[in-house]
């Protein structure tokens, strides 16, 4: 259990939070309404295999606007057919019919196993009569009941100007968010008109949560909404565009510290690319090896597999290996004269819990950052043995 | 150890294994000649971090003629620039003033630790006067003098006609081949004109070894070689087309079986695509998802992964999964009634030791077939202490 902290919560937001039997007895339904209509922007996976959740939510924030979000977590509802379709839009007519909010104002997201369907009667029973049960904004157990194998539940605060901005997310398993990303939400009362508010939130969600990998796993379920409801009125955009960012990193970095059996942070950066394309490319093959993984996760200095990894991007055929250079850290290993002490150093670097790879090219001046985590036995264990 | 067991060989071939002293005492040299020179084909890693032995095998192979085949395991002698490239010569320059045979007639393959210089002393120590060692061919002891971490040496031998065709492989980690592949040789007394060797061997390659990955890394050293030293004369090219297949095929399985902590041989053929390139891609999405190799390893029935790898690919808007179909073996999963004992019947089906899978995507009429395996903590633990 987390320790409950005390932080400013963005103005004219409510939550209400419990258990519906959906897999077990902890917190599998969550919802955040907004006294008034939101500006709302969202970002979702491009995955062939999307679940209804995705595709209502998708087409009611379409016009910018939408005034609450529901999760259902330990279920995802996707490869449900049209059965599932009709399970989803019950779910939004019964939140609607007690909230009194729009159906097309209500965004639905649903994370959990695959091909299963959601046990109605429960839902039915424990979304009845709750129109009470909405308490001034608590985000920590938003942040809690969205979690499915999280360890930890995901949440950044900050203060732009008057108005408030507060970002969770979940997810540390089938992460490799591909324009969109595992769940998160962003809350905020500054006032930011919608046709500003999109391209921002895409530009940041895509230096962010699209350079995160855990397991290359792109998942069915992918979800990034942001609303702001105005109430706390306008706010410098460009800091408020930093502290959007600055959350949605410190989410991503905590995702993949909370990564299904990760040990550690890895951090690629790759510069002096011919494109940020490209120098994303190779950062991907790094952080994406499972040879990689393992070595950090053991603390093997077999630096080798780097240049492996960046050797796997055969189409980017300006990459001439003699002109590329590998550190860990402020390392040096490639290219390198031999030092009898480098291989040591090498594994007390990769002995931290947070690894850094950078990587120049020289094939030009662009740059990119990605996320990944070690892999581990723990990883294999939690993931053989899931849906039983 | 395995038996030996006597199989017919091709005329004229000698071979002579040792141990150079490379990381360990097991055998590490390896080289095969042939009495006379061969009409050769050759097929490499797209990487670009190859070593020198790739870049001067490139070279010496590329007039469709060579006559002999060294390998040092246990070293891939990578990513040591200009040193390297200087060994790698030395290494062929002894070979040659040994055997007699022209350097640019040679053919060197290597394997194992990128990033360590070849001991060569040792090797030169290793290589004088070993002329008198070569004995007639034992393919058995190429194909276990050419093992990393295999746990089983990889040979299988056809007859065409009056002349026979041996293949070796090695290779179980960094394996997923790209226009090549791992370490594979194949030998055979049959005549067959460069113009037609090489586009049979290609073709044959791209449908067994560039189908195979253990872990998507893309080895620095993939190589595989043919050659044809015709002494049995012309064969019939549609049956040694034919034969040459299935051992390629059947060195796949192996290396597929043996890869690095693999517990099951997983086989996904994707058909009903719009073309091969679309089959290929979304069996390799599946068979490369490590939530879908890990619930295989635990034979969890957790059908959903192979829906979200299909989804991952989403540059195919054509995919609509509305009209795909998902088996485990025979049994379908989706689209699906739900039906009381599924989960059951695949759990068994999960439990074998070749899991098939067989997704139809309805776009079309092109299929591919592709091989990988179970990811299981032996892969993490083998590969978080490999080069300590």
């Amino acid at each position: 259990m987390q320790e409950t902290i005390l932080f400013p919560v963005p103005q004219g937001f409510r939550t209400f939070v419990t258990n519906l039997g959906i897999r077990d007895t902890t917190d599998d339904f969550s919802c955040v309404v907004s006294e008034v209509k939101c500006t709302a922007a969202g970002v979702f996976t491009q995955s062939r295999f999307v679940g209804p959740s995705v595709t209502i939510s998708r087409r009611h924030i379409e016009n910018g606007q939408a005034q609450a979000i529901a999760t259902i977590s330990k279920n995802a509802n996707v490869a449900n057919g049209a059965v599932g379709l009709a399970d989803a839009e019950e779910v939004i007519a019964l939140i609607s019919a007690e909230t009194g909010i729009a159906i097309d104002n209500i965004l639905l997201a649903s994370t959990g196993l695959i091909g299963h369907r959601y046990p109605m009667e429960n839902i039915r029973k424990g979304l009845s009569n709750i129109k009470q049960q909405f308490l001034p904004a608590d985000f920590s157990a938003i942040a809690r009941a969205i979690m499915t194998t999280d360890t930890v539940s995901k949440l950044f605060v900050r203060q732009v100007g008057k108005a408030t901005l507060v970002g969770v997310a979940k997810g540390v398993g089938m992460i490799e968010p591909n324009m969109a990303t595992l769940l998160t939400y962003f809350f905020t009362d500054a006032a930011i008109p919608s046709d500003r508010l999109r391209p921002m939130f895409r530009t940041v969600i895509d230096k962010t949560f699209n350079c995160l990998s855990i397991d290359t796993d792109t998942s069915t379920s992918d979800t990034a909404i942001i609303l702001a409801n105005s109430l706390a009125g306008e706010v410098n955009e460009e800091e408020f565009t930093h502290a959007l960012e600055d959350i949605a990193r410190n989410l991503v970095y905590m995702i993949a510290r909370d990564g299904e059996g990760s040990t550690k942070v890895i951090e690629v950066t790759v510069d002096q690319a011919a494109t940020y394309a490209q120098a994303k490319r190779v950062a991907k093959a790094i952080v994406n090896s499972p040879l990689v993984k393992t070595a950090i996760h053991g603390a093997d200095p077999n630096w080798g597999r780097v240049a492996m990894a960046i050797g796997k991007c055969s189409d980017d055929t300006d990459i001439d290996q003699q002109r590329v250079v590998i550190r860990f850290g402020n390392l040096q290993v490639y290219p390198s004269e031999p030092k009898p002490d480098i291989l040591d150093r090498l594994k007390a670097i990769m002995a931290d819990e947070k690894v850094g790879v950078h990587v120049s090219l020289n094939t030009g001046k662009a740059s990119a950052t990605v996320w990944g985590c070690a892999l581990s036995e723990g990883y294999v264990k939690l993931n053989s043995q899931y849906s039983t």
